[in-house]
């Protein structure tokens, strides 16, 4: 392979919330044509880079339907592997940004971990550098690891979200302003500057006080979903504090 | 009653994280005495409120064991009523403040909220007026609600705090640096400043992807803790999204 020119027009295939994000986060840095529909996928001759970012189960079609135009060709996802583009585009790569996307929230992008894999060490080292003027934290990672990475953003955030959600939902249910939890929750998210989630853990659970558990169990009757996370989280909270002493806890 | 002075120096009993943290809130406000152990339970005359912070199954003994030296005396618990104290203490109360506490990590004392209940309305004014010099966010709150907050809590703070353990293990069980994870965990907190956590749902559950669900899944074959908690999130999460159309899913 010769030595690539940088990454100077970038087109990006998609309408949701991370294709939003990446016309503006990228927007500063070069020129950025946006793609919506599959019947705009003819790309123009200058764009060095395509985007593919949309549903997971979507990129194998837009890779297919993507004329051959010698740019490099990367997908956004977590947890698709590189592969999927491989069959369609020599010149191909993944940019996953690890951060959750909402049209309606502003983002520092510069902030954001980018993690990045290509078929071409070219590829790769072009594609850092574009990263690199958007974002400090640049990393290569393979499909394998990105999938890791994936895994561990959806506990991460999108089950923290869910339990925010459940919080939320139990304040309703009792009449109380769900925003008094506000400050707990970003106490909680910042003391992970500090310490480890090992460290950070307090709570019932964490003291090992079973009285409290059951009685919580107990308010969480007509919630039988509820009650089985609490059951379930509760339990591992427990087995984490006596690991390497006891055969584990059951909490019924 | 009569009309009672207001709170000049405060007793504080136990010396776990609350103790400690509650110590340094008053400090600036009224004089503080610590008391550590139950034999120095001996009051000094002066002391018009006496906090006991020990552990829920802690604070009727300690309660019992306090002479009646006509002192307010209030528990900071969640999950604990007011009547554990009122056997033994006609003027007694709650000072519930909602916040994870560790002593390795400062906090900002002004934003915490502060759930106040108390046997006679002038120590409950008395006991609001105090937690105000402290606090912005003081409301009454009876033991029914306190132990809603508190049940809520445990989701919001102590289960959001065990998902980020169990990504943390995961990101190092793949020899990745768990720390490429705080920034999605400060932005995952900083969007429900803005959103409701129903519209902060992001993530393959929250689309309905069941192709990445179950890779998911698949992952985590040799955590199956983790993996049973990853199937019950989802589930409860594809459900939210479809509810009132359709009898539900299972995530299998």
């Amino acid at each position: 392979m010769e030595i690539r020119e940088p990454i100077r027009k970038v087109a990006i295939v998609g309408r949701g919330n991370v294709a939003y994000h990446l016309c503006r986060a990228f927007g500063d840095t070069v020129e950025v044509v946006q793609i919506n529909s599959r019947s705009e996928l003819k790309i123009e001759d200058d764009v060095s880079m395509i985007v593919i970012a949309v549903a997971d189960s979507a990129i194998q079609d837009v890779a297919a339907g993507l004329p051959s135009s010698g740019a490099l060709v990367v997908h956004t996802s977590g947890s698709v592997g590189i592969d999927i583009l491989r069959e369609y585009h020599d010149r191909c790569g993944v940019l996953y940004p690890l951060q959750t996307f909402s049209k309606a929230k502003d983002l520092d992008y510069s902030k954001i971990p980018f993690f990045i894999e290509a078929n071409y060490p070219e590829d790769l080292r072009n594609l850092m550098d574009f990263a690199a003027k958007i974002s400090s934290l640049v990393t290569a990672a393979d499909s394998g690891q990105r999938r890791q990475i994936h895994l561990s953003a959806v506990f991460a955030c999108n089950f923290v979200n869910r339990m925010y959600d459940i919080a939320w939902k139990l304040m309703k249910d009792s009449n109380l302003p769900p925003e008094f939890l506000q400050p707990l929750i970003e106490e909680t998210a910042s003391k992970i500057r500090d310490l480890t989630p090992v460290e950070a853990q307090t709570g019932p659970a964490r003291r090992g006080d079973t009285a409290v558990v059951d009685r919580h169990l107990g308010l969480l009757t007509s919630y039988p979903e509820y009650k089985e996370i609490y059951r379930i989280i509760s339990e591992g909270i427990m087995n984490e504090n006596i690991k390497d002493c006891s055969p584990g806890v059951t909490v019924q």
